[in-house]
């Protein structure tokens, strides 16, 4: 299933839809329409598991497109937010996993040349999510070198404590994309968090698709443009460290819970790496994709106290 | 208030209570004996801000020590959570906070030797929260440098945003007693949240210290024993970056939401800087205490796949 998180009416809290070619059908809406409870958040229904999933899957397919008044609308109408808009921990980000990304950031960062021997892990807060559409905040006091980097989102669907490489994919839930965005000159004694948690640093979405539907994750082209120039083009199975070894090694020590997001790194192509490097600024439009998912579309808005937008260098 | 989450009884679900001496009184049980409804946990508490602080303080002094049966028991036989077991995102740690642990730590790991310019932020997921009393896991197959970290951590009562240092201590709600425990021998490329962020690695508590009872938190005497044996002693008051630039330069940057937690940074004393160097190992008891909020006590235990168990080396 397409499954997307969504705004009813402007201020109303956001609820799961199923996405349905050009449609979105409002779960908890076509709960009560046909007297049975259906879950009215993302999280909600992942907590369901397989159960739950298969329960809804059946609902939704069984209904042959009819449709109870209020239940359906068109997918162009409705405002989008992040898939999951609250997660329960901080997004799980993984650094330098494809070969020609570690390559470039060698040269323009100050990482190592060597691909690492275990994942970099690192995180983004929940504040950190920007929905759909919604815009990136460039604040031209904090940086002046905002960049981006597509990238593969796993939602995790069941607890995994220690979970071995062989049984790893079966805790993953759907996929989705995601955009690291970084302020580069605001990394602090190395730690990352900082310069890839700040508000509006995670633009993810447009929706979550499960498991089920995406025959090999790590087959999926994906890429990125700003301003419709293409920046960045690979495809997951350049990924290093693959998901489940992912999976494995984060379970190893943090347990993953239900509706926890990891970002799985990018590939080459971010401004850092550029001759002459490259930066986000006010005006610019970012577009991401991963094959089979959905296309992410987020502005870059001038922020920050005084509302002194940037410049372009 | 001296503030606490406990359990009432084995599988209940945490519920907020105040500390009166050696008793407990069970909010929300305390709300329905009396017919006015009391937030149920330490979240909602700091959701109802000021006004709710200051009507659960007007409904628990008014009551002069006469609790409706049922309402209030022993704090000894009270099973206590983490004051707050499930944060909204991860943790929030200050690195290199206190001079000579920078000093301590340039020799004995990867760290620079001069004070950092800006706050060093990592972070410690909610699945890292271990309860008073509750263990720190020592897997023998993924650390053999497991070490103590006493830190102040000041809870966070109104959503701040670009927040100036003047107006920060306004933004705080409370102040409580985290042991931020690392596995040092568990870092990626630099990367802190793994080995600061493994399950049971942050023990939390016992209480929350509302922040009109603190009156001073530069001034306060912190320490850390292991078996009863002092490791770490030393007073807030020489935190490099304080409690007002901390929130300050977070703000500038994240969105600090009510509940979020900040562990300001440890003083000297660190397995990792003693000389020889020590670690933490199984049968260890752990005692940390910051003046005026209590002491956090924590067995350390084998765990992992095999429970191997751990061996002092």
């Amino acid at each position: 299933m397409k499954l997307v998180t969504f705004r009813p009416a402007p201020d109303a809290a956001g609820r799961l839809g199923v996405v349905l070619d050009d449609i979105v059908v409002d779960v908890p809406a076509l709960g009560a329409a046909i007297g049975e409870p259906l879950p009215a958040t993302m999280l909600e229904l992942i907590d369901l598991g397989t159960p739950g999933l298969d329960a809804l899957r059946a609902i939704i397919y069984d209904r042959s497109n009819l449709w109870p008044m209020g239940t359906a609308r068109p997918l162009a109408n409705v405002k989008l937010l992040a898939p999951i808009p609250t997660p329960r921990k901080n997004i799980f980000g993984i650094g330098l996993n494809y070969a020609e990304h570690v390559e470039e950031s060698s040269r323009a960062l100050d990482t190592g040349k060597e691909m690492p021997k275990e994942p970099v892990i690192f995180s983004k807060p929940p504040t950190a999510i920007t929905a759909p559409g919604d815009p990136v905040q460039h604040d031209i006091t904090m940086t002046q070198q905002l960049d981006w980097e597509v990238e593969l989102a796993v939602i995790i669907g069941a607890r995994a404590t220690k979970v071995a490489e062989a049984d790893a994919m079966g805790h993953v839930w759907g996929y989705s994309v995601l955009v690291d965005i970084s302020a580069r000159d605001n990394r602090r004694a190395g730690q990352w968090i900082y310069s890839k948690g700040m508000d509006s640093y995670a633009p993810f979405g447009p929706m979550i698709v499960t498991a089920d539907e995406i025959e090999d994750p790590h087959g999926l082209d994906l890429w990125l443009t700003v301003n419709g120039v293409e920046k960045q083009r690979s495809n997951t199975k350049h990924m290093y460290f693959k998901i489940p070894a992912l999976i494995a090694d984060l379970s190893k020590g943090i347990t993953l819970e239900p509706g926890d997001i990891i970002a799985t790194g990018t590939p080459e192509g971010v401004g850092a790496g550029r001759d002459p490097q490259e930066w986000l600024w006010p005006g610019d439009i970012i577009e991401a994709c991963v094959e089979g998912i959905g296309l992410l579309r987020n502005p870059v808005i001038a922020s920050g106290p005084a509302e002194t937008g940037g410049k372009r260098s």
